[in-house]
């Protein structure tokens, strides 16, 4: 890839030996919306062998991709802007990216210093433009062909990543100054031909090599730890975890030791797949939890809990309402925890700290409380396999019981991922599911489902409701545009489904007017609009949507299956199947 | 509108006195995207009588919209969304705002103190969230029925409206933090019987009045300014400007006291209308103006200019290659002068300062001087007339030539704004010509278009290239769902044809995949998703074209007519056209 001597001008130069270190330090792919300022950077990614280009017009849409590919792989994805507020449209995803700890590394081309408020055109103030929300901040120098200046930007970038991909992850923000010619135009003199190798053309791998170490407990305060651990009642608690995740195998070798129930988030990675093939894990607690069952069953000892906040609102309930000691587990030291029942922050990496633990305990684990929860899991499971009404979360388990085996699943806000957590119960089938829940927007939606799918060659299948839908329908150019296919289902209950759960609903006006706002929407023109199929279910006829979501899988190209649906009486139904299961779980288990 | 004693609780009561205050203070409308955490917003503009809702899905487009309705009107437009990345969606408009001057109001729903950094779900950094873009923020106190504190929240209302209208207008920012119940849910005994009337109930009017005086010179300045001034060849160049714009009245007076041409932007506010009928203006010269017509002519003395930096890249290059001394006016203090080209700035109201020079100035200004400019416009206009290959520039020639009169017409960065200064010479028609020319950027054109068009009974007219119509074609959910017709004139060539127009074209690749990007999209769907008609017209049938523009305008309801065209050969014709307008104005007045 060198190109010692060819480049025709410091700007060239800049931006090759910038993506040549990004290049040897990993990065794969990059996400570009078209602009003139971005040129040294948008031809250096375009001529690189190694890094592929996904090309983006709406950098809102960009920015959400590249979130959803770096989410999946757990690898940064850098983005390139042009000056202004193409910039800015990156705001939503760089928030999202932050809370969900995703790596994502923001180029944003700028006017040179001089130009800088100064009313000159397409030029606003990017300098910090996202805030805390970045990891890292840097104004990049501007391009010239110095010696140290050029080991300053190659090192530049080799900190960028290592910041993005630190503990927490997160995303990195370089603003890069150029002036004209922006183009590959020969400027004879402009880069002397006698700049050391090392500059121009950086060392056989990353400039600078980062090993990162992650927080550990010393031998002290692990068994300490595992002594206060040697309790009847335990809970693993497993919420969202950010990639790579936490490690399956140590899950599993805490759960064997310690005898503890383990209670998985559809968002934590271990819901779906590896370690449900060798330990029996709990994700049916949405459904059961309660004051009822609180009541009826004994408290818990202790309570660990790795990953972020539960998706399950009864589950974060149920343990604000324990006076368990419950030990956070973040190697960040985020304290992700707004029910405020932590009693101990261990700041540890969570699959060394369970791996370890899992040597240190003796399995005092209760039988009967372990197959307490066993017993209100097949409970619910049972009620839900009955004959019954329709109701929205059934499409979410049957996706979950249909998808290809591997699939990636992608599920929006608000309510397909809470329906996930309830009706989606654990299998062995190699799911990952994913959701955008750092921030929980229903903004990005498509564009983050794409850019994970276009990480793998799994099968991808996005759960979306219609207000998602709508929001980024822009998101689905990138189908065609950046070769993606997926399986979209699109829950259209016209508005939003979610107000019908709260207490708004009983002042109309405004309910309908300002909260659940139907649209009107007809989205079968999206099939003529972008690369994909388009078919409709009418609510209710969950046989055909198990049809069509098979067909949907089975064929190549990219599918949309709307189901018509009624948020009010799907929410009347989700509410009836969790009297049941409470019901059945008391009977069971009290 | 008083309810003295009914608000069910703290909530209601907070968010009921403050939008009251905004009423009281002007404000007709908001825009509203639904969300729980914004309930006691959301649900008090709901209820009042005299503010408008616009309900839109998606906060970016929302944020456009306010923008454009503030830019067409004047008067404070403010937005409601709820908490997390929703906010950030409003950023790019935000920096239009800031940088074009546009007063908004920015309500963004927050969780309570408390919950804020705690992992808590959709909780977000929302302060400071638009950094420098913004004139003033706040985070307001927490609800309370208290006499001090509603009395605060009062004047903090009246205080942000001020500073949004403030010398220079922009994007305020209030950041609110709701707890449950979010809801008009009655809280016994929450809202205290025996609260001050004055706290509950406010004024009749304004909480608190403001009156803001605007930076006038002082006499002597004046007349020394004045004095300056008389010189034989002198401009007033009028830039684009902020609402109100600047007095049509003044500027004539000028012109005719001072003898000087002037050059009107077009998006001046007086290149269209009332201005013309009484005064010649200059609006040709981006066609002319270059070394050509430079060597030619002799430098001008002295030159005015008002408003932002004029959008013809010939006129700035011109002003910055002159030897004239040049008074860069602005009541802002704003240095809008990107080619440092000012040998002073006068910071004043330019209206007022127009006026009061104009009954100082003599009439020194040259005959010669001003027919040369007359002249120069004159050739461009008949070069323009004749027959001849089409190209884009011509259709925004047919769009001044055909607009109802009274028209807003709207025009998209990049090229149609361009193309508007080049090919819409001056005419007496009231087109109140409006553009995104803060940032320049092409992202939420239709919805600052269509926003603009919510605020008058004038047509409106949006011209806009293909890039900007995909950006954001979720704003056209507004034409049915804010009840906004439009004439959208779609000139389609498939990508970024600006990039034509720079040295990356002899780039190819990555001139092709990575800058023009075509898309591909047929954009006639949008008929069937959005409450439109679509018609196509080939390109260079411009007879077609014109005819159906009419027809458009004619009919009840909203029509995109698209134009397919081709960047590159349009890019040649407007060449082609300036080499032979720069001749014929070297001809007839060198």
């Amino acid at each position: 890839m060198t190109r010692r001597g060819t480049d025709p001008n410091r700007n060239t130069l800049w931006a090759r030996a910038f993506v040549d270190e990004l290049a040897e330090a990993g990065v794969d792919a990059v996400c570009i919306s078209p602009g003139s300022r971005s040129t040294p950077l948008t031809v250096a990614f375009d001529r690189h062998d190694d890094v592929h280009v996904f090309s983006h017009l709406d950098e809102r849409a960009s920015a959400y991709f590249a979130l959803g590919r770096a989410r999946r792989t757990g690898n940064v994805t850098p983005l390139v802007c042009t000056s202004g507020t193409a910039a800015a449209n990156f705001h939503p995803a760089v928030i999202e990216a932050s809370q969900s700890r995703v790596p994502l590394l923001l180029l944003t081309a700028d006017r040179p210093p001089e130009l800088r408020d100064s009313g000159a055109n397409q030029t606003i103030d990017q300098e910090k433009l996202y805030g805390d929300a970045v990891r890292w901040y840097r104004d990049v120098a501007e391009p010239e062909p110095d010696d140290r200046k050029l080991r300053s930007l190659r090192t530049t970038a080799a900190r960028a990543l290592a910041k993005a991909r630190g503990t927490p992850a997160g995303p990195v923000h370089l603003n890069f100054p150029f002036r004209k010619p922006l183009e590959p135009t020969r400027v004879d003199g402009d880069v002397p031909a006698d700049l050391p190798r090392l500059a121009t053309e950086g060392r056989d791998g990353p400039f600078v090599d980062v090993e990162a170490g992650r927080p550990e407990l010393d031998d002290d305060a692990l068994r300490k730890l595992a002594s206060k651990l040697s309790e009847p009642r335990g809970l693993l608690v497993v919420g969202p975890t950010d990639a790579p995740g936490v490690d399956p195998e140590a899950v599993a070798a805490f759960a064997h030791a310690s005898g503890f129930p383990v209670l998985v988030d559809p968002l934590s990675g271990v819901r779906y797949g590896g370690l449900t093939r060798t330990t029996p894990v709990i994700g049916g607690y949405d459904a059961y939890l309660g004051e009822r069952v609180r009541d009826a069953w004994p408290d818990p000892d202790v309570v660990v809990r790795v990953g972020a906040s539960p998706t399950s609102k009864p589950l974060r309930k149920y343990l604000s309402n324990s006076r368990a000691t419950q030990y956070v587990v973040d190697p960040a030291a985020g304290w992700r925890e707004a029910e405020f029942a932590a009693t101990d922050l261990v700041v540890a990496d969570p699959s060394r700290l369970l791996g370890r633990l899992s040597r240190l305990l003796s399995g005092t684990g209760s039988r009967d409380w372990r197959e307490r929860w066993t017993a209100a899991d097949a409970a619910h499971e049972a009620v839900l396999d009955e004959e019954g009404e329709f109701c929205e979360g059934r499409l979410l388990r049957d996706v979950v019981d249909l998808a290809p085996d591997p699939s990636t699943l992608f599920v929006s806000n608000s309510m397909p991922v809470r329906d996930l957590d309830r009706f989606g119960a654990p299998t062995t089938t190699s799911l990952t599911a994913l959701g955008n829940r750092g921030a929980s927007g229903i903004d990005g939606i498509v564009s983050t489902a794409l850019g994970a799918g276009s990480a793998t060659t799994d099968d991808l299948t996005l759960v979306t409701g219609d207000l998602a839908y709508y929001h980024d329908m822009n998101g689905l150019l990138a189908l065609g545009r950046c070769d993606v296919d997926a399986t979209i289902v699109l829950i259209n209950n016209d508005g939003g489904g979610i107000f019908h759960m709260l207490p708004i609903e009983r002042f109309d006006p405004p309910f309908t007017s300002q909260f659940v706002t139907p649209h009107g929407l007809d989205f079968a023109p999206t099939e003529d609009l972008y690369d994909l199929s388009f078919a409709r279910v009418e609510g209710g006829d969950r046989q055909a949507f198990r049809e069509r979501y098979t067909d949907a899988t089975e064929r190549e190209g990219s599918h949309v299956i709307e189901v018509r649906t009624d948020a009010e009486s799907s929410h009347r139904v989700r509410e009836e199947l969790r009297e049941r299961t409470v019901e059945r779980v008391l009977d069971e288990t009290a």
